[in-house]
């Protein structure tokens, strides 16, 4: 057994006390997590992982998740101490407008953040994602004596995780794929922001994590340096279970009045308090105090972390020699770049009346990208035979075929949105999760996540409409194309046929940050863009599919499946010489983008007789309609029904949309 | 033991060859379920459950929901069997527009079914719900000789509703609190849509439902009628724990070439198989053919109902003699009425420019109206003392005090939604869950049924904007005023100040179907509503809050947080000799309920320049601003910082809005 000395002591009690002084200065901020959770994070932070604090992108590095990042103190304490680019001053700015430390700690804008945590549960199931990524890599890349990926996920969860529905999911997954390199601190401090967990979370976790399949292991005492050690290295060598470490603390510990007490959690502690605190330290009182030997000490992981990127890059050496063109491969993959000329294979679909449905479409489509980008892994909520997202060829990834791109998630569509967050977090993958539209709510969170972390993921949600038919109002989307677009930072496309969803994919792939597909269950005609312009244009996100001239009477304006009506409204209008436009405008997000120009050339100002025709909610589209407009929607919810009956009743027809444009002029 | 006979037996084959010809009918269902459960649910049916089908609103009915809401073919068969007002015509007319038997159970809809179900996990959660509600009415009403409230809640549920997060969390709560006369029967048959669940749920189910307190019993052979009656009244029988009952099932159980396989979940199973497996029932092929004694023998559930009312109205007399004031308030809420003058004692809040958060001014509201509303409770998802929504002076709903009406839900946000929509599904209940507005994503799923189902639940959603500052983008909605207010039937009501606040709960209380109440972290000035228009509009949803005469040169259109600074940009503006009227609009859709010559009189057509102001996306404002005006709104997530700088920085002063208003007019 290692042995710990005084001085890791005093490095433990200078993480709280930093924690503690930011906080406080702050006036804002959680202060007892970090406190209670010092000794661990230093045992992991200082003696066992392996981390480079000069490179935190070192592809092999291992993954730090603090998953209850309300604790974020404790993260940049960590950063700043071990020699990350994360200043004293920085620390000092903490929670302040522009600083590199936020409240809580948000991927991207702090060097050594590996994710955006604070919504609790995320992390942690992320972390999934990350190991399942670390394996998917290592079967694909490793070989025998040269190994590229073998590195551990460590996660410190607090209660509030364990509570959240979202990691239950992904823990029962990561028990089914047997991932052993994924480690799971749990603070257990019995306190959450109403006070007791036993007011609400009496269960026995560690009962529950054997029952997911996971090794447990119980630290009695969160400050024995030395049992925590113990543990993290029994739970490193069971290579079969992920790992489930419950370590007793006490929140806020060493604060004389606030110790053990929900008054810890997610407040300054106060001055006096402090200094009763760091009396109890033995620790000065001036703010911010780091002792040299201290700092010293922490600071060796800087040549530890040079040693261990060296050892690295030697074996990468010795791979780039052996296998050059899998070389080449990881580079491209770790730089998230696409093979030249990975589109060229996507199908092209002939004009047909009768069609296919979109999610059919992107079956096709989704096997030509998979061929073609050998990173692209995905899979769906036990929706893979409705959402037609199961590549070809491959087996399913699990733990006898981690090398495999099909993912199996289960009834758990949650901890896919926050899985694939991880393994985007990762790199090295682009990864896709899918299920019914209308499911994208029990995702929601991880999807705003990916949004915010600009993570490039791809959601497929297919049965898009009321088309789903049968199933009734709570499988059928209404209000979800909307709730999506208001998303900031996410894609949404909605193609209206097959070969604008091989666009659509194309986009996918392409543009910054996670992109949703909205496809039909249903059969959609196979537009003649022979006829018709060309689906190219899906990338510009709207483009006049019929131009019906440069002065139509009207625009209709459509999505996805009622393209194809405004086409037919289009020509039956024509018969009573009323010119329509037809813009097919499959992104909003896309089409905003472009310039004013452009957009004036799809919709000019001028026509003001407009038509929006989606179904779904109308809100937002007031903005393409003007004032003279109307929206053809649905604003309430669908019924259970044959989808052509359903499309007939709630007025989704050519023949609907000709008496409303006759309506609207006049005529 | 009860001695089952072959008669039982035919019952429970007739079941199934009702429920697979339904789906056959229809072309379109989930034939496997039914087929396989058949056996569970007719003991629990025909001989343990206490249900009246000509009175499925009798209150103290055992509950039953179908949490495997695809199942519904099992059933709309059980209804039509047992005598429920469900011909076999309807079933006849399953999922066909306007029938009684949609693709999933939906309550409101068809008589017997007690929640809508579907989206997997809900049922469940539900169910949790109905069991406190049953302890609350019980602990409430029940006296050493009088017993009014006291009934099992049953569940049915498959392999999706376990690996849903929210059952997770629903699950552990009902452990928590002990909720013995909770029954869960868990259709154990191995095969989710994309195959067998060894792809992706291998944990170990008995042992989790161990580790969450509950009494687990396990079921080996899911056709052992005898077996199955065992465990539920062992179920029964043990008070102090919930119990989960695993019953290995196969699906499709008969089909000789679908039994076992996910081929029988989701499809009819065609003509040839049904002959087939008719021929495994010893069943005549006639399609909805039900034998005289197996109708004879269900539809004893006739008699045996009317024998339980007769029995609980004798009880009910009883107590009306000796309780009269409680039999009133009994009366009461089971009608879902409030009392008279309930809303008197609201308080109502002095100007004030320093004024208050409205979550405080919630805090203080909701004391008053659970002062003189009794069956009014709730709680929040860990979040009780940020926003405001303990009940003073009640304890804490607990196996110790089940009387109680503060709910501790820990960070449970979706069990948490999905329960209170139990609670007042059960009737007798008012109840409300609480949280940051951010985390309503958490709980969409669950919102979204209560839209649906037009249930009375109250969200008290806090942290409104970016006005939660230091915690950051995380945790500031941005998104989530528009998110919700595209929910059909969901009312979203966002105040101004404390006695709109007050307003906003006396519509919360009033209004049909659930409400929104979207309040503040941080203090608004409580408006002088002795210079500006009363407070009381809310209830129209908006209101001119100050006229700026009959022809204001704009209108500025501000919601919550927003209206003081449009009423200091007013002032400011007139001192440039520009009139502005501000119009404070707490709720879409309470506005777009009233009268055209109402929204007129509040937005006239006249006047075109426009500003609406709130701290969220601006989709969906142009429906107010028409084609002249703007919008001033968050398109963008927020940042980490004092609230007061992030005001500044996203541009919410009155300074900014002064400015936009004057470029708008082009002075």
């Amino acid at each position: 057994m290692v042995q710990y000395t005084e001085l890791d002591q005093k490095c433990v009690n200078a993480i709280r006390a930093l924690a503690m002084d930011t906080v406080e200065k702050a006036k804002s901020g959680h202060p007892g997590m970090p406190m209670g959770s010092a000794a661990m994070a230093y045992v992991l932070w200082a003696r066992l992982m392996r981390h480079s604090p000069q490179n935190p992108d070192w592809p092999d590095r291992d993954r730090f998740v603090l998953s209850a990042g309300h604790g974020s103190a404790l993260l940049y304490s960590l950063l700043h101490l071990s020699g990350y680019e994360l200043k004293l001053d920085d620390l000092k700015q903490f929670r302040q407008w522009g600083s590199k430390t936020p409240g809580h700690p948000e991927y991207g804008h702090t060097p050594g953040v590996e994710t955006t945590t604070g919504p609790l549960g995320q992390g942690l199931a992320n972390a999934v994602g990350m190991a399942m990524a670390e394996r998917f890599l290592a079967a694909k890349f490793n070989k025998p004596e040269h190994e590229l990926v073998n590195h551990y996920t460590y996660a410190l969860v607090g209660d509030g995780c364990l509570m959240e529905g979202v990691t239950h999911e992904a823990a029962s997954l990561a028990g089914t794929l047997k991932l052993g390199k994924l480690i799971r601190l749990y603070d257990d401090n019995h306190i959450s922001i109403e006070g007791s967990t036993d007011l609400a979370f009496t269960e026995d976790r560690v009962k529950r994590f054997e029952a997911y399949g996971w090794q447990t292991i119980v630290v009695e005492d969160g400050n024995d340096l030395a049992a925590i050690d113990a543990a993290i290295c029994a739970a490193q060598a069971d290579q079969e279970r992920p790992s489930f470490i419950a370590v007793r603390t006490e929140i806020g510990y060493g604060s004389p009045n606030k110790q053990g007490k929900a008054s810890a959690h997610g407040e300054p502690l106060g001055a006096d308090e402090i200094k009763l605190t760091k009396q109890f330290y033995a620790w000065p009182e001036e703010p911010f105090h780091i002792p040299e030997d201290v700092l010293t000490h922490f600071r060796q992981a800087l040549a530890k972390g040079k040693e261990c990127e060296k050892q690295w890059l030697e074996a990468f050496s010795g791979y780039e020699k052996a296998y050059p063109a899998e070389t080449e491969l990881w580079s491209r993959v770790i730089a998230g770049t696409l093979p030249v000329d990975w589109d060229q294979t996507l199908p092209e679909f002939p004009a047909d009346p009768k069609g296919t449905a979109t999610r059919s479409a992107s079956g096709d489509i989704l096997q030509a990208v998979a061929a073609a980008v050998p990173n692209l892994i995905g899979g769906s909520a036990d929706l893979a035979p409705s959402t037609k997202t199961l590549i070809k060829g491959e087996g399913d990834f699990s733990a006898a075929n981690y090398g495999a791109r099909n993912l199996r998630f289960g009834v758990r569509e949650h901890a896919m949105g926050s899985i694939i967050n991880g393994m985007a977090l990762h790199g090295g993958l682009i990864p896709y999760g899918a299920t019914f539209l209308v499911f994208a709510d029990y995702m929601r969170p991880a999807i705003r996540l990916a949004a915010l972390m600009r993570q490039k993921v791809i959601y497929v949600f297919t049965h898009d409409s009321i088309g789903l038919g049968e199933d009734g109002p709570t499988h059928q989307p209404i209000e979800h194309l909307a709730s999506l677009r208001i998303i900031p930072g996410l894609t949404v496309i909605r193609p209206a046929d097959a070969n604008e969803t091989a666009a659509a994919w194309k986009a996918a792939m392409t543009v910054p940050g996670p992109v949703a597909l909205i496809l039909t269950r249903q059969n959609l005609p196979t537009i003649d863009h022979s006829r018709y312009h060309s689906a190219g244009d899906v990338s510009r996100g709207g483009y006049a599919i019929e131009r019906g001239g440069d002065q139509p009477d009207l625009i209709l304006i459509a999505t996805g499946s009622e393209v194809s009506l405004a086409l037919d409204a289009a020509d039956q209008l024509l018969k009573q010489k009323i010119t329509a436009r037809v813009v097919s405008l499959p992104s909003w997000e896309l089409f905003e983008q472009q310039s004013v120009e452009y957009k004036e050339s799809i919709l000019p100002a001028a026509v003001k007789p407009r038509i929006t025709i989606e179904a779904g909610v109308t809100m937002g589209w007031s903005r393409y309609t003007g004032e003279c407009g109307i929206s053809l929607g649905i604003n309430q919810f669908g019924a259970s029904a044959p989808a052509e009956v359903l499309f007939e009743k709630f007025g989704f027809t050519a023949k609907a949309i000709v008496e409303a444009a006759v309506k609207l002029l006049g005529k």
